[in-house]
């Protein structure tokens, strides 16, 4: 790293070389070269002189939220509030950073992507990866053995993500749990209602839940012939096919991972298995799988929650797939993962726009997921007691770049504030007049903006309000303040109405109330 | 540090002492002696076994929010919230942390408290200590010259706080800022009228807001002798008037700060005087202090504070205090704080229970802060150009303190979740008749539990409605089927109703639409 201080000492030199040159008169050449140099330093500390050297940005991955973007994330997160409210959940709040030891051991090859703070004495600190591992942390920390919560914070991971895609290094998570003993796949089923639920209520598009059990994969991969010490690397591997076609996960798996031909062979033939209830029965006969008790196991656990999930009227989206691995270390039964299938609305007319496809990625890829981890917390507690979890993770940022383009193509103009009304002024020297009055407005309640100015423009007043679009606007003259009465103006229709000033705050209440 | 590994091997390896001797019947003593040997290498990896050596808490300085208390954090940020939407303001967010340089001669001496993420490689980031910086930055990066805007979020700084005063490491910060130019003093003063509204809505007692001008700190200074370079040296002394008498205060400045026992004195006149715009007026006409451009255009804005502070009716809780100094270096013009003045109805009855006195920093302190900062957006700019500000922060972490003793010494029950109806059966074999009836419900967008058991006790399922406030059940039985009726409970009465399956979902909404 070059250091600055020395930068610009050389810049006040450099800066004292070409004044003279200028001073002296010296060849356009010559002072254009060492103007050149002069540039060139500047450049190296990243400000214009030397004095505002920041670099204005956010840190890399991360980004701001404007008025807009908030609009819009304030609305998916209703969506997702009420469902998660309607299903009875509680909330909690945990810290952004944990102890490191905390998170130690819980993400497999993925801990790398934890973001460490600095050693400034004290503790080892490094912020959560995720919200599951807090979750599981705060019920061993406080003996707490049964909980339905919900949890909507950012996590970080220090990848190198695709931003366009809607991937970043600080990201909203909106997690889902259900901990405690209790009879097996009740709370798995719901959890997939939920996830039914708000993909429906966010009109994203068409979707599909994919299941699949770690029960079966180490199954499936036990009868397969695969060593037992190389489930979780295999595992890994099959994680890949959403993104890698079948040829090229099998050449990891035989090249890299040094599995037969024979065994991987035997593995692509089941992961290329999808189905319903019917698919979990036939694995049920199969000579092979049915060898597992395990394999057993989970395909009982895929019945029982088909029918579950029967009644929850969703099983239209969701498909049982054994391609489906996952990568975190902490599950242990049934896994899940949400997709949206369909090209957008916005990813659609992106592409109408500007004659280029568009970009598949925005409109399709995962966009929740989850499983049961019925261990996580026992490594948290002294004497290892466990407590079941089952839980989803609705990964909303990929949702936010959805619902950004459809609102961008969209004709409708999102409003960024709630105000009702505007006080204004006809005329000069009014401004006690509107102050006094929005005091009034404020005080019963009703949504009130006032320009910060002595004499605003009527004109610049009614701009405000279109651009805004405030609805109402209450305007104050000289006559009206004689008559006792406000003219309300509808911002929409331009209609105005002499209202007395009685009568003002039920009228502005009674207009802005259907809104 | 010991490496645990190394503890590890060494616990097996005593382990296998005393399996020996225990197998060789060797002496109790001997035993004994051994076993103590193992206990002290196990006590050395922290955990009960070497298996769990976790350390079961949060960060220092930092909270776990649980049920209970985000009940009462979200009725809190709804009134604040809604006071802010009221006032016509957007709202964005910026991420958790930024480019340490954005942070850096923002905070004067506290820049020490900055907490600063590990270098990982790539580029140097801390975790932002306010939301003004932040707020700054955007406004510079996106090139805003005006806007209002909140934002809610949590700031980081590594204080040793006391934490039972409602001080954390982690804390909220409810900003409200007002970025652009304007005429004097009335965004200034819509600020004072949001504290005001959001101090009198969340009804914690008494309080008053406490208004400066660093002009007029400044320019008091002058007058009385203070040399240039040490104003704001001195100005963090003054700060301390809160929490020091006078004349620990005046040592400081002699005996620390080097002024004449007369400077200082002249300094401890101003300093003591309170009042409102006649106390702006006299200091107008005060011989020495009237001879400082600053101080006379501070004490100007001051008076028209006041005159707009009138017309917003909040004269009852503001007093200009000339000993209001505030510690960071950012503002420039206007400043102010609102304190609680009262000791808090929680912090009386837990007084009158415990015999001991109540702790005064959970009912009086800061809770509020802010003023005018004109020139930190210029800081940001490549050209210097200025945005001027001012904004308000409220400081919540007491106000939650505070809501929480309030609630415990309540008889009212604090609700965690919004349940409208539980769906229970009387019968066993009825998983299946629950499950479809609350998918009825919740597909109706009614907030719905059921317990995940097979055959619950019906006793158990109305517990837990007592427990948790559940208001209504719906009792499925053998009977009900066959009449096609539900039975309708209400919790308080224990009154049941038969209801028709298809009057049910309007019958629970007709119920709890008073709640």
């Amino acid at each position: 790293m070059e250091d600055k201080a020395q930068i610009q000492d050389a810049i006040k030199t450099q800066g004292e070389v070409v004044r003279k040159l200028k001073s002296e008169k010296a060849t356009k050449e010559q002072i254009d070269e060492e103007v050149a140099k002069l540039l060139e330093l500047k450049a190296r500390l990243g400000g214009d002189d030397g004095k505002h050297q920041f670099v204005l940005k956010t840190a890399k991955g991360t980004r701001d939220y404007n008025p807009k973007q908030m609009a819009i994330r304030e609305k998916v997160f209703n969506t997702i509030t009420s469902c998660f409210k309607r299903h009875g959940a509680e909330t909690i709040d945990t810290p952004v950073f944990e102890l490191k030891e905390t998170l130690t051991g819980k993400y497999g090859e993925d801990s790398k992507l934890i973001y460490d703070l600095k050693d400034q004495g004290g503790e080892l600190l490094s912020l959560r990866y995720d919200l599951t591992v807090p979750f599981a942390r705060y019920l061993a920390m406080n003996k707490i053995t049964n909980i339905k919560r919900y949890h909507i914070a950012k996590v970080y991971r220090r990848d190198n993500p695709a931003m366009t895609r809607g991937r970043y290094r600080e990201f909203y998570q909106c997690d889902f749990d259900i901990a405690g003993q209790y009879d097996a796949m009740i709370p798995d089923a719901e959890c997939l209602k939920i996830v039914h639920e708000i993909l429906s209520e966010l009109d994203l598009g068409d979707f599909c839940i994919k299941v699949n059990d770690r029960r079966i994969l180490d199954g499936m991969f036990a009868v397969c012939g695969v060593p037992d010490d190389k489930f979780r690397s295999i595992c890994s591997t099959v994680d890949k096919l959403d993104k890698m076609a079948w040829e090229d996960v099998k050449k990891e798996m035989v090249n890299e991972k040094g599995l037969s031909e024979e065994v991987a062979d035997q593995i692509g033939e089941y992961v290329s298995m999808k189905g319903g209830m019917d698919l979990a029965e036939r694995l049920l006969q199969d000579q092979k799988m049915s060898q597992s008790k395990d394999a057993c196991a989970g395909l009982s656990d895929i019945k029982l929650l088909f029918s579950y999930l029967q009644l929850f009227q969703v099983t239209d989206k969701v498909v049982f797939d054994l391609s489906l691995a996952r990568g975190l270390d902490y599950y242990t039964g049934i896994i899940y993962e949400a997709l949206l299938t369909q090209a957008g609305v916005a990813a659609v007319s992106k592409e109408a726009q500007s004659g280029a496809p568009s970009e598949e990625s925005v409109s399709v890829g995962s966009v929740a997921g989850g499983g049961r981890y019925d261990g996580l917390v026992g490594m948290f507690d002294p004497k290892g007691r466990k407590v079941p979890c089952v839980g989803v993770s609705i990964g909303i940022e990929r949702i936010f770049s959805i619902m950004e383009q459809k609102a961008e193509a969209s004709a409708v103009k999102i409003r960024t504030t709630e105000v009702q009304v505007m006080v204004a002024s006809a005329q000069k020297n009014l401004l006690e007049e509107r102050l006094k009055l929005i005091t009034e407005l404020w005080n019963a309640g009703i949504k009130a903006e006032v320009m910060y100015k002595k004499n605003p423009k009527l004109l610049s007043q009614l701009q405000h309000c279109e651009e805004s679009g405030i609805p109402l606007v209450a305007i104050l003259g000289e006559q009206e303040l004689k008559d006792g009465v406000i003219k309300l103006r509808i911002v929409a229709t331009r209609e105005e109405l002499d209202i007395s000033r009685a009568d003002l705050i039920g009228e502005i209440k009674k207009r802005t109330s259907e809104a």
